[in-house]
C-alpha cells in the first residue's frame, strides 16, 4: 500500500473487495441446520457468520485473535481538558507491557495477544485547538505505524487507544465528520466535573472554528483535530480492510478514528463489528453515524480496547456453538413437525 | 431444609440472610484504585462486586462455576403450542450428556462444569390449560431434585432449561404472578406461525379461567400451570440463595421459574444477575417484574442456560479485571490532578 502523501493514502481508502459471500452463506445454512430452533442464537448467529464471510470459511477460528493498543500525547491537554497528567500515557503503556492494565487482563483472559506500540507518547502533538495537530508526514507516519502493525493472517483484530485528552481528539474528529458543535460530542472522559465538561465543548468549538472548512475532508479532519494513535488506529483498521481479517471495534476514540474510511467509502468498515456502546455520550452518536448496532451495552469508557475485549468472549461463545454444535441430522434429533 | 410439605417449602422461601456487605464494600474500594478511572469499567465492577458480596471475599473466583440443565415434558403440547414433538425432551437431554447442544459448547468455551438432569421428560405433566400441571407431591418432589442439585461452594450457578411448551407454562406462570392475558405473555417460543401463536394466547387464558384464584399464590401458580423443570429450578435457585451462591438468571422460563420466590420475599433474587434479555417479548416483562437489569440483550431465545452462559464470559472478564489490574499504587501511575 502506497502511503507516501496524503494522496495516496486517499487512494488506498477505496475500492476494497468484499468478504466471501460463498463462505458466509453456508455458515448461515448450517446455522440453520445446527440443533436449536432457528434462530435462536441471535446474534451469535450474525457473528459466526460474519467470522466466516472475512476469514472466508465455513468454520471461523479465533485461535490468533491480537490487540494492538496504540499510545499517544495530545497538546490539547493544556486547556485542561482532563484530570490526569500526560505522563500517564507513558506510564499506562509500560503498563500494557508489564501486564497490570484492564486490558492485560481481558486479552488473557480470552486468548487474546497483547501488544502495545508507542505512537509518540513523549512528543504531544499540536494542540488541535489553534494548530493542527500533527504535519502530513507526521500524520502519514502514525497511519503508516498502525498498517504495519497489521500482520494479516489474524483471525480477528482488536484496536485499542491511549491518549489523555483524546476524547477531546474524537469529539472534534466527530463534529468535523458528522456535524455538530462541541456541547454535542464532548462528554465527561475519564471524569470531568461540569466546569471541565464545559471548557471541553469550548475547546471543541474553537478547533471547529480554527480549522474550518479544511475539517469537510475527512483525512484532514483527523490530521488536524485528531492524535497520532487515532491515525494508527485508522491505519490498522485499513489494513485489516484490506487483507480482509475482521475487526471487533472499541468505544469512542477507535469509532472516531476510523470514521474517516466510513465517509471516504460506505463499504470501509464492512468487516468491522461494534464490540460496544461506551458511557461516552458521543460514541452512540458516532455508531449511530456509522450505521452500526453494538453487541455491548455495559456502560464501559475506559479504551485501551477494553470495551472489544470484553466482547471476543461473545465472538468465542458464538464460533464454539457454530463449530461444535451438531446438526439435528447428526444428532439424530427430531426437528420441527411442519407449521404448527 | 424441609420440603415435605407446601408450608414447609413456603416457610423455607423466607428469612434469607444477606450477603456479605464488608467483602462487597472492601471490592468497591478496590476498584476505585485500580489503575482506571473511577467507575470506567461500567457493569463489570458491579458483576466483580456482587460476586465479593455473594463469595464472602474481596477477591471472588470462578474455578467452579457449574451450570444445571433441567429437562421436562409438557402435557399442554397436546394443544399444539410449539412447532416441535416432545420426543426433543429426551433427545436434547441426551445431547446435553453427550456434549451436541449448544449450551455443552458455551460450557467449555468459558470453563464451567454442566450437568444435565431428568426431571420426567418421559413422563409429560397435567395440561395446564384444564388441569394441575403437578400434584403437591410431584411439585415437591421436583422442588427437591432442584435443591439437591446445588452443592452450595460453587463459584457461581446457572440454571438451564428444556421443555418443548415451557413458553407457554412461562407466559402462565407469569400472567398469575404479574397479570395480564395471554397475549400479554404468549410469544413464538421456538418458532410458531401466527395462527399458533394466537392458539397459545388462548391456551393461556384457558389456564387463567380454569385454576382461577388458585394461582393467587405464587407456588400454586407454580405448581398448576408451571412444569417439573421450572420447579426444580425454582428450588435451585433457593438453595443457591440459602447457601449463598451467586446465580446468573437465563431467559424468559428460567425467570419465570424464579419469580415465585420474588412475590414471596423481595430480597430472595438478591443473589442473582439476569444474564441477559431473551428475544421471547414476555422476559422482558418478567425482567421489569422482577426489577433486574439484564447484562446482555443478543437476541437470544434458546434456553439450555445458554444466554446466561454466554455472560458467564463477562463474569470471566470482571473477576480477571478486578483481580489481575494493578492499583495506581502499585503501579506507579500517576492518579488524577485534583478536579478539573
Amino acid at each position: 500500500m502506497d502511503l507516501s502523501s496524503m494522496e495516496a493514502l486517499r487512494a488506498a481508502c477505496t475500492d476494497f473487495a468484499g468478504g466471501d459471500v460463498a463462505s458466509a452463506d453456508a455458515a448461515r445454512a448450517r446455522q440453520a441446520e445446527l440443533v436449536k430452533p432457528e434462530g435462536s442464537l441471535g446474534r451469535l448467529e450474525d457473528i459466526a457468520v460474519h467470522m466466516a464471510r472475512w476469514q472466508r470459511t465455513l468454520r471461523p477460528r479465533l485461535d490468533n485473535a491480537r490487540i494492538i493498543v496504540f499510545a499517544g500525547s495530545h497538546g490539547v491537554t493544556r486547556n485542561g481538558v482532563s484530570p490526569f497528567p500526560d505522563e500517564v500515557n507513558a506510564q499506562m503503556l509500560g503498563g500494557f507491557r508489564a501486564g497490570f492494565a484492564a486490558i492485560c487482563q481481558l486479552a488473557e483472559a480470552f486468548g487474546a495477544r497483547l501488544e502495545a506500540i508507542d505512537c509518540g507518547v513523549d512528543e504531544p502533538t499540536g494542540d488541535l485547538a489553534s494548530e493542527p495537530a500533527m504535519t502530513e508526514e507526521g500524520f502519514l507516519e502514525a497511519v503508516r505505524k498502525g498498517v504495519n502493525a497489521v500482520g494479516g493472517s489474524e483471525d480477528i483484530l482488536i484496536f485499542g487507544d491511549m491518549g489523555i485528552g483524546n476524547t477531546t481528539a474524537a469529539a472534534a474528529v466527530a463534529a468535523a465528520l458528522f456535524g455538530g458543535t462541541g456541547a454535542d460530542w464532548a462528554g465527561r472522559g475519564a471524569g470531568l466535573d461540569e466546569t471541565g465538561l464545559a471548557r471541553k465543548a469550548e475547546v471543541v468549538d474553537s478547533a471547529l472554528a480554527f480549522h474550518g472548512d479544511a475539517l469537510g475532508d475527512p483525512l484532514e479532519a483527523l490530521r488536524r483535530v485528531g492524535g497520532r494513535e487515532m491515525a494508527a488506529i485508522m491505519g490498522a483498521c485499513l489494513a485489516a480492510r484490506r487483507h480482509g481479517v475482521p475487526v471487533l471495534l472499541d468505544g469512542y476514540i477507535v469509532c472516531a478514528s476510523v470514521a474517516p474510511l466510513y465517509r471516504l467509502d460506505r463499504s470501509a468498515l464492512d468487516h468491522a463489528l461494534a464490540a460496544h456502546r461506551s458511557a461516552e455520550p458521543g460514541h452512540r452518536r458516532v455508531l449511530e453515524g456509522l450505521g452500526l448496532d453494538p453487541l455491548l451495552d455495559l456502560g464501559m469508557r475506559l479504551g485501551e480496547g477494553s470495551g472489544a475485549a470484553t466482547a471476543l468472549g461473545l465472538v468465542r461463545a458464538a464460533l464454539a456453538c457454530h463449530n461444535g454444535m451438531a446438526t439435528f441430522a447428526e444428532a439424530a434429533v427430531a426437528g420441527r413437525k411442519g407449521d404448527v
